[in-house]
């Protein structure tokens, strides 16, 4: 408890708590009982396989012994598992244990249970209640906002909703058996909220590097803190994305494109926006900005261990029509994050495509340092 | 244009008209660009095969000329289009003609119609606008709330949101073709937002059941809008059902257990509502309301040509079993709407089963005048 941090995400009656520190699933019966969830009603854990393993039993009984009532089920790990077939599946799970109007679907995992398991939860009977406990770097993105939703054949995370959570407890321990290359792309979108909003935290990112990597708790703890906070700022003015909240793509335009013309599982979603952060910092350079906005831009991403280069096999022009087929193209024109300097975004809609083409091409010869 | 009716729903920001008069196809172009309707971007109107054949094709044209650009999907007509695999297919065929965020989805059709469509604009891209042209008068009543929803093959409407539409134009002139069967069903939610709020307006009812039933259009305007009225006044106080709203549900406990257990088709459900309505006003006057609850309720609902007694086949314990799997079966208690006199309900969450019971075997003997 002592160390926790926490941090309120300001949305007036949908406002929720995230907390941050070590040892926190310990605590997950008071917290849950603390803020709202009833223990009358069944609750409903999702999870994937693999964090079911290290985790799943020790919550449930947690929870038990907390009084709630509990159900569980768990999916296979894996973007997959994002489908309509799988919510249909969660809902037969739902209406099998009998979680009712005031039950709450509890999501344990990184992105993909967190997206899944929340859509669950903002579709069934038309919206329950949702608590997060995310158990990824990467997570932290997604608990703070409340966009949640499922794949489609055609498109990604096009099928979904905007639905809060009551809370978010982030247990640090959790985070310590994760794959390396999972932190390093997890830390592509702390550095993001960096470089959106914040010029100190960028230099302290980068100052900071090797204990992130080395998954320092008090490190750690600060960063995702910091992460989470400028998340809350941006979707507490603009919660349902109208305007200010697309700041928060910046690298995605190119990044998205990246990940649909990679394949799943060549890059990763943060090493793909790595290189698309990177992208957007050339491109703010030939607009005018500062050119250590680039400069700084590619080296904080470098020093946590992220790719700046683009894969030189993806082919440009695959790169270019899945851009144009991004939620981000509206009425015909692409909506483009371009840094002014380090610590501040500006939305840009006028970008052309044959810039873009450019700094994609450029970015295939993005000098990698030793 | 002259006489068509207009009403509000009043949900601040999310606030939205219904139009109700003879001819108002003929001005949707119109309407949907006065409502803040993007014609740059695209839209897709829903429909279903029977429906599709009488209005889907004037429709297209006349929005073509007002400078939309239209594409349309048609659904089989029947519940089980209500399905995540017809949301799927409809979210593909809005992806393949490059629906947006600011593009708009059309329902062009009766309850069914309008909840999977409003589905589909609830979750894709995570909400765009939508639109209702109902073309029968049971949706009268979903046009008013926003409840929109699949059928899960264990539940019905258990997958759906709380989406609004931009607006709603009722065309009377679609309603003359309606089967004599669908009318007589469709009143019977009609008869129920005078039973729960206005005394008056169940007496106009009464005396004006011959022209209603003879599809007359300036009596059908006028229940249609003392309908939506009523609808909009209770869902304005309490948008996400969290209390007051409940109150619509009057005849649905037992309603939509008899729907459960005759199976589709057999009753419809405005019938089946119609049967548990005729209950509600048993269970009120052994509640201690007045006796001619029970005898104004039933009078009325059998003018409009609706059943009032229970199928006597259909098993008294199925029916029991499928009261307590419903999504008004919570933390143990069923809600139960019963009146207190001609035009105003109570909700109940202490009648017992035992009570519910003997309700459901009288219903079996109700008599049926001549």
């Amino acid at each position: 408890m002592g160390g926790a941090r926490k941090l309120t995400v300001d949305l007036g009656e949908r406002s929720y708590p995230i907390y941050i520190g070590e040892g926190l699933l310990d605590e997950a019966g008071v917290r849950l009982a603390e803020h709202g969830i009833s223990k009358k009603s069944p609750l409903l854990i999702v999870t994937d396989n693999r964090v079911a393993e290290r985790h799943l039993g020790r919550l449930e009984a947690l929870l038990r012994e907390s009084g709630f009532t509990v159900a569980s089920a768990v999916i296979p790990s894996g973007e997959a598992s994002k489908s309509l077939s799988r919510l249909e599946e969660l809902v037969g799970a739902a209406l099998e244990r009998g979680l009712d109007r005031k039950s709450a679907v509890v999501a344990l995992g990184g992105g993909v249970v967190g997206d899944l398991a929340g859509f669950v939860a903002a579709s069934y009977m038309r919206g329950i209640k949702f608590v997060q406990i995310p158990t990824t770097i990467l997570a932290h993105d997604s608990s703070v906002g409340g966009k949640v939703a499922v794949n489609h054949p055609l498109a990604k995370n096009i099928i979904g909703a905007f639905h809060q959570p009551e809370l978010v407890l982030y247990d640090l321990d959790t985070l310590q058996t994760l794959p390396e290359r999972e932190v390093k792309a997890g830390l592509s979108e702390v550095v993001k909220h960096g470089l959106i909003w914040d010029a100190e935290f960028v230099a302290w990112c980068d100052a900071n590097a090797e204990k992130l990597l080395a998954l320092d708790p008090e490190a750690l703890g600060y960063a995702l803190y910091k992460g989470c906070s400028v998340k809350a700022a941006v979707v507490s003015k603009d919660e349902r994305e109208n305007d200010l909240r697309a700041i928060l793509n910046l690298g995605h335009t190119i990044g998205h494109a990246l990940e649909a013309v990679a394949g799943y599982g060549e890059l990763l979603h943060g090493e793909a926006i790595a290189i698309g952060m990177v992208g957007a910092a050339r491109l703010a350079v030939r607009l005018g900005a500062p050119e250590d906005v680039y400069r700084v831009t590619k080296r904080v991403l470098a020093r946590v261990g992220l790719p700046v280069r683009l894969p030189s096999h993806l082919d440009t022009d695959a790169i270019m029509s899945a851009m144009m087929h991004d939620k981000k193209f509206q009425e015909g024109a692409i909506t483009f994050i371009v840094p002014v300097a380090v610590g501040k975004v500006e939305i840009n809609k006028s970008v052309s495509t044959a810039l873009i083409r450019e700094i994609v091409e450029e970015l295939k010869q993005e000098a990698v340092e030793a």
